[in-house]
């Protein structure tokens, strides 16, 4: 059953009849098109694609199974025809839409169509992946093994940050993958900001270094964070890496179909708050990745969704102090029948790399 | 006067009270916040910023003048209070706000505050570029081409079109910059369609190479587009570049305040029309650049909006001969008092290089 078929059923059990598909990414994964301007129409017998001028030869090799039109720019003009007969209910990604396109829908749709917010139901699909895009994923996620293969060999201490975050992105490229987001090379109390971004400080020794990176290859993202040391660890910090690894080890045994995103997040996040920590755990324990870097399901305190086989996970717990460094171990995984596919493979002992 | 009390002006003439900016790009513009979450408010009176825990220290650095704030990721609990007394309307960008996040700002706003649709108000001040931001802008077009020398000098015959363009990107990222869009290189019948990405195909002799690279350094965004001969062209390919270099130059010629933006493309598109290539140039003449590679005003045979002193455009009329190839030339320039500054210093006549 193709995908847009799965569409289909999931807008009947909604009572819709179609579906206007204008998020890219969705776009994307019902009809193959990769350009960066398209939409899509979706229903029980109705497989419409349409972008501009500018991608239709493009759409004309990438899109198979869809009716390819050719639209205005902003594809209102072509949304006042080409409708089915009869009343019909028009779901659209009311997360997406913005109030002015909305307004312009309203407008242009023919008044027999009501418009209805729909959003969320091709990423209801895109959360469970199949096994080619299991695939993908797993390759990108390999790729990113081998750039911290790389980084391991050149050595860190007295690079700068930014030069290290250059050097494994322009790694990624030379492999035919891209940075599926903006790596962070985080060092000493730079560390203890989850989200730091590379400065020109060069990496001292005794320290740690967390290094968060991912490639985007064929579409599909990776995602894996590994904290390094850059020589003998004061015994807070060494104590920190520790209790990080254990908290995820814990999660990654716990996550497995039936379980709620909160659920696993919790095994987590007590480990971290009987050591005390607890409020230096700021962040969820991780997201779904896959034409994203960042979809569902959630793993986090108000994640109410259960995992299913298919999912694609990060299991990221960190524990940050402030002034002092931070660490956090990220795993990329698979949920299988029984547990969990493990996609990252780069050891998470505590590594030290001068 | 400060880009927020501007605004507080555009917002007096339209009789609202506030605006809410989220719009990550108005949002730097308006607060100097360059990082990836956060929204802020802007009255006579009132300066919110609000991020997320994620980002509170980077915002200590970068945000001075407006009072900062922690919100939860979505900010929809910060906007529940911390509003001015009395009955107000607020402005929301109705253009980039999401069917969804409106409903949920209708419902968490106290009900004494109206939303009204008001998109494109910081998009308008964004427009005209301060000379600060003008330097910035031309310091990215600088950087372009010193890549375009680095190109002729490197030569392209027998590359591939994808090592050229990774190339060109790697050198901009050498300079501290980044690559503003995908970069284009089309070579032969490739060089026919206007957005097409480069390929694994090794470039010819004899040929035309369509190169549209573009480097974004502090924010800002330069974009210029060459097209080179690998070696002595067929007559027509010849005769398309002479078109459209004439056609580039009467359109910078007409670059000046008052005209309207569909006036200064029709300067160029009637001269390619009359040489019969009318259907052959089917996009737009160009579009501002700034913080964004594709912002305020166009140049189109629908922008209505007249040129005034600190736009930033780009003038970029193209032949597309299906099969055969294609030539766009681009400059970047700025609109002053008495006609335009060009921005771009690489040659425009036809240049061979192998």
């Amino acid at each position: 059953m193709s995908r847009a078929d799965r569409v289909a059923d999931l807008l009947a059990e909604r009572s819709l009849d179609l579906l206007l598909v204008t998020n890219l990414v969705n776009v994307r994964y019902l009809t193959g098109y990769t350009g960066s301007n398209g939409i899509a129409v979706v229903g029980r017998d109705v497989r419409r694609f349409i972008t501009d001028f500018r991608y239709v030869e493009q759409a004309a090799i990438e899109v198979e199974e869809f009716d390819r039109e050719e639209g205005p720019l902003d594809f209102i003009g072509a949304l006042g025809d080409g409708w089915p007969e009869g009343e019909l209910r028009l779901g659209f990604e009311d997360d997406h839409v913005s109030v002015r396109y909305h307004r312009r829908l309203q407008e242009v749709v023919p008044e027999r169509i009501s418009l209805v917010a729909a959003g969320g139901v091709v990423e209801s699909l895109r959360a469970v992946k199949e096994p080619q895009e299991v695939e993908r994923i797993a390759a990108a996620a390999a790729l990113a093994d081998e750039v911290y293969g790389m980084l391991r060999e050149q050595g860190l201490v007295g690079r700068a940050e930014r030069e290290v975050a250059l050097a494994l992105e322009n790694e990624m490229r030379r492999r035919g993958a891209e940075p599926g987001f903006d790596s962070i090379v985080a060092t000493a109390e730079r560390g203890a900001l989850p989200h730091a971004r590379p400065t020109a400080v060069p990496i001292a020794r005794g320290t740690l270094v967390t290094l968060d990176l991912g490639a985007r290859l064929d579409g599909y993202h990776s995602d894996c964070t590994r904290t390094w040391a850059t020589g003998e660890l004061p015994d807070d910090l060494a104590e920190t890496y520790e209790l990080v690894q254990r908290a995820q080890q814990a999660a990654l045994d716990a996550v497995r179909p039936g379980p709620e995103g909160r659920e696993v997040d919790a095994v987590a996040r007590e480990i971290i708050e009987a050591a005390g920590h607890g409020e230096h755990f700021g962040h969820g324990l991780g997201h779904g990745v896959g034409l994203e870097i960042h979809e569902g399901p959630r793993l986090s305190r108000s994640a109410e969704t259960s995992l299913v086989t298919g999912n694609v996970v990060t299991v990221e717990p960190g524990v940050y102090l402030s002034g002092r460094g931070g660490v956090r171990i990220e795993d990329l995984v698979v949920v299988t029948e029984d547990g969990c596919r493990v996609l990252s493979a780069t050891t998470k002992e505590l590594t030290v790399v001068q």
